[in-house]
């Protein structure tokens, strides 16, 4: 069977899910000797690596007809009776019934698109967002909405100036999609009343909010904060989380809170997806959260990502050039920069590449297309070395694409 | 915010994913006491429990820096050449290229029908089929064609007579999916010539076969076959199987071989899926293949659910009605019904359950609305006990239903 002949089969969904230029160039690049700042991995140090060995060890042993058997589409109840207790602590109330487990927070996101996101569905997203999230939902074929940010979070009187434009055209938005506290890739936080501002919209305008968190419980540096979710009184709120940051990504546990409704709805669509998630690493995360491994060991791996943290801020304020600025995120993975006008970060990226960094171009985080000069770098994975030498090659490359100009 | 208004939401999607009603009854049943014979979960005495344990801790202690972290969407390197060292025993040269790693044989159902099948696609399956599979294709609103099975599978000579209908009226099929090696729910077996025949129509008239294999790996009675993979030629046949039944369905371990064209589709869509199925688990099963626990474990797996298979067969022989007739499987977990015409098993199934028993109406497994009058039978969950009890409770039911015609 020739190429040819396969590629007719899939012409229509190919168009769709074309991998990135930029995902097929860092797949290259890993491969080699270059100090990636592009890629969004915890610090592999900072997992309970000894805690976990014995829990999984533990779970099986005692559990092991449970544990290695097929279990419910929603998440077995000893795990979203835990979460529910972790999520009290942070002022959500929901119970296990509200609660759907997920195989990762990306599950969680495709679950929401796929039941919720018809074809020309007005999807709201900030500008920047989650790539990731752009991604699942784009399989689903919505109309984006950018909202830009500042540096209270979403600009939400910019949102009411778009909804009064869409509602008096006759549409509607289907949802808001945010990561309102130490946001990717800005580092960004929502205040708390914008958050209000954006909850009173959703009951005027009839959307669905959709809170993305997956940063909020490590934060490394104190911020004032409350989550939508906790403030949400008429369920529209999708809350969304994972233990990717404060676990292990390894894992794939995440998990959405929403009203039950919602809840019934999203398990239909998890079912014909993958059954469940995996049984043992359920176990594995209710064990820890009973035996508060997360809690005890949070303080550890905020202060490894603050010092990796400091360590990138200082290398970007000696080797950046004075006409560019960056985010000071209290939490999250990443530092955004913004260059010069006339910088093209994705032109400039091959470049970077023969100096041995690379970056993510920040162009892709906007559904506008904008964002041509900015870049997003990741402090969590690469060693405090490797941070301070990739930010002084990557400022050496800027500072002669400046020199062209 | 009224039910109303959600409902206007998903409208659309919720058509498409409704919860079947007997889904419904079951989650009812099972939380009552009642012998239950609809599952379809393994003997939980059959997971090699301590070995696992030993090896989940190794794993993390050894790898944990690897096994706790995001991986490649594709599947861990280690697990993917276990796997082509696995499958080289059942006469399949899978490179580890052409191995994509998926949560469970489910995502891989749903990989493909997501990458493959358009609105209106012509997808053929066998007359009774795998449940989960109708159910995970038409959420894309396929037109399916049905295939009827005899004791050597598919009724290959059938699917000529509808292809040549088909494309004398200028349409095509887009693929074919069978489980030709111990059926769900039949427990048929396709010949030899019958796979040749399929794979020939295959080239003839330029469709795809999905092969799905859950349980070739584990037969309990020696048969002849020879995998549908094995015998590809062309890249035609996507070949899809599972640890599920053979180590462990808690662990969501699955995976899919395919021409690399099509394996590079696949990733694209498994990554907004879910990034990657648990490094962990991939960790665990790679392990176990290493240190032969699978080919070990299995004869005991084997007898378990030979002897259990016997018990329900020798309590069919005793308490069915005569004019009953049942499969003899030489693998898989169930064992598949025809009762005489007239009866009606999903009417009758609110009966059986007060008498405390249930099984899964056999209807849902003909995509053609036939099969009225048949019922899957589980053996695997069930102990003896509970088998024989269960099937002699049916029985009487049968044998009441019957009267009252």
């Amino acid at each position: 069977m020739s190429k040819q002949d396969f590629t007719r089969f899939y012409a229509k969904r190919t168009r769709l899910m074309r991998a990135s230029e930029i995902r097929e160039l860092l797949k290259v690049v890993e491969s080699r000797d270059v100090i990636s700042l592009a890629g969004g991995l915890p610090d592999p140090h900072s997992f309970p690596r000894e805690e976990l060995a014995e829990i999984a060890s533990y779970v099986i042993r005692e559990y092991g007809e449970m544990a290695l058997q097929y279990s419910a589409t929603q998440g077995t109840r000893v795990l979203r009776e835990a979460l529910s207790k972790f999520m009290a602590k942070f002022m959500i109330n929901a119970l296990p019934d509200n609660i759907l487990v997920t195989t990762g927070s990306q599950q969680a996101l495709d679950i929401i698109a796929r039941t919720l996101i018809d074809p020309g569905d007005i999807v709201v997203v900030e500008l920047p967002t989650y790539l990731a999230a752009i991604n699942v939902f784009k399989l689903y074929e919505p109309n984006f909405i950018g909202i830009p940010l500042d540096d209270e979070g979403m600009r939400v009187d910019i949102l009411e100036d778009k909804l009064k434009e869409i509602y008096s055209s006759g549409k509607k938005v289907k949802l808001v999609y945010t990561v309102p506290t130490a946001q990717n890739p800005s580092g960004v936080t929502m205040s708390i009343d914008r958050r209000k501002y954006l909850l009173e919209l959703a009951e005027k305008y009839d959307f669905l909010v959709v809170e993305d968190d997956p940063y909020s419980h490590f934060l490394f540096e104190p911020i004032p904060f409350k989550h939508l979710k906790a403030m949400d009184s008429s369920g529209r709120v999708i809350y969304i989380s994972t233990v990717s940051k404060i676990l292990s990504p390894g894992l794939r546990i995440g998990w959405i809170v929403a009203n039950q409704q919602l809840v019934s709805i999203f398990e239909r669509a998890k079912q014909s997806m993958d059954l469940h998630t995996p049984t043992l690493n359920q176990f594995i995360v209710a064990e820890a959260l009973r035996r508060d491994i997360i809690d005890r060991h949070l303080p550890r791996i905020k202060e490894i990502y603050r010092m990796k943290k400091n360590i990138m801020l200082e290398a970007l304020e000696e080797y950046f050039p004075e006409n560019s600025r960056w985010t000071r995120p209290a939490g999250g993975l990443f530092i955004f920069a913004y260059l010069p006008e006339g910088i093209d970060t994705k032109a400039m990226l091959p470049k970077a590449l023969e100096r041995g960094v690379i970056y993510v171009p920040g162009q892709s985080f906007f559904v506008d297309g904008s964002g041509k000069n900015t870049m997003r770098l990741n402090f969590s994975y690469p060693s405090p070395e490797k941070i301070e030498e990739g930010i002084r090659r990557l400022g050496q490359v800027i500072k002669e694409e400046l020199a062209l100009k």
